[in-house]
């Protein structure tokens, strides 16, 4: 079954307008009477279709589903700014891995610099990857997308504070991730910095310490910028998710 | 301090005279006495520079490094073939993630279909990738790399085998994967097989779980098929190199 995010307007008159109508006439070629499931406001129904002209496609909701997809606590993901289109498969596989925010986080040594007419542009591209990931994974909230500067950012708010960080890989600390990740407690909210391809400056590293945050490393080998994310998120559920 | 995979002959010669040594040379502008990391047969060294010349680069051992950055299992990731650049992504990205071998494996639904010619081309690539991604790790074994047909694979010898399924996700079976992953013993050979953009055939699927193979789930989400491998990666560095 395919998943549709559809607004509250179109909820209320069991009638997607946007251009998943298009997607579900040309592009899946459903018919009357196939299943879909409509999410809106982080709650889903599995529905039938009923109608489907030009303008929209109808539906009446069969059955409400219970939130099952989404991780039990909720991770935010500050991404050191990386270049070329390595920002796009971050939101992409981190959205499918379950992250609650993704924060496309300009520090010292990201190589981009984006002009501000750019920054509105890059971020509905961000929402467009972040919506067809949660789409396709199943998860009912997409998760939201911005682009930050690492100093101008609060973060007073969250329970949990880690910056990864490849000295500690090098130097095979290996206890802090674990030991934080094991002491969650359901529905906290995590804020996780990852550095831009040059790592974090050391500057920025001492000033998130000031803030709290606790240096980590993500096993003994020092990953790419673009696959922290992954192993955060896929800790994280493995440790909270999975069972034995 | 860069690494370099070195052969045999270069180590007892003390001569880098491979592409590395341009590397070296013009990329990382090295000087004399400036340290490297050598690596040849798993075994690496800390390792200075004594000579620059247009041919090769001489070097002299300082230090013989632990090895603490090869996973304490082994982890062959049976990967069906995917189209576009998936391939080059999920090469790169379960190198650094400590896989010890990646086949790229046809499967029913795989999209791709090589001719003959191109397959030791396509290898070549790959293990291109998977050298430069094992050195930018600090890995002291670069993960070895073919491509296969399934029903062609030989799995007799794996102590455990898993083939990861969406239906699975979907039904909410959240147990067999971290019961498999905590039962492992150091040293053992793990066999997972991951489906392609269409998934796994159910006459695959048969095939598998007659030759022993457990399906399981990664999470409540449906991952994509590049985004799977790096789950189970990550998952079983979390469990096994990690500590609290």
């Amino acid at each position: 079954m395919q998943k549709y995010f559809i607004s509250t307007e179109e909820l209320n008159n069991r009638k997607i307008t946007s251009s998943d109508a298009f997607h579900i006439r040309n592009v899946m070629r459903s018919k009357i009477d196939d299943l879909i499931i409509v999410a809106c406001d982080e709650i889903q129904y599995k529905a039938k279709i009923t109608e489907i002209t030009n303008d929209y496609v109808a539906f009446l909701e069969v059955e409400k589903l219970e939130n099952l997809t989404e991780l039990p606590v909720n991770v935010h993901i500050f991404q050191g700014y990386a270049k070329g289109d390595k920002m796009d498969e971050i939101v992409k596989h981190s959205t499918e891995l379950g992250a609650t925010s993704i924060v496309a986080t300009m520090m010292k040594r990201s190589i981009v610099k984006l002009e501000d007419k750019k920054i509105s542009s890059r971020i509905e591209r961000f929402k467009k990857i972040a919506k067809e990931a949660a789409e396709q994974s199943f998860r009912v909230r997409i998760p939201s997308v911005s682009i930050e500067t690492l100093k101008k950012i609060d973060f007073s708010s969250y329970d949990l504070k880690l910056v990864c960080y490849e000295e500690n890989a090098k130097n095979n600390e290996l206890v802090n991730f674990k030991r934080a990740i094991k002491g969650l407690i359901l529905g906290q909210n995590v804020a996780v910095v990852i550095g831009p391809e040059g790592g974090i400056d050391k500057d920025e590293l001492d000033y998130l310490t000031n803030l709290g945050f606790i240096p980590c490393a993500l096993g003994p080998r020092i990953l790419r910028t673009e696959t922290a994310s992954f192993y955060v998120l896929s800790s994280i559920s493995y440790e909270l998710e999975l069972k034995e």
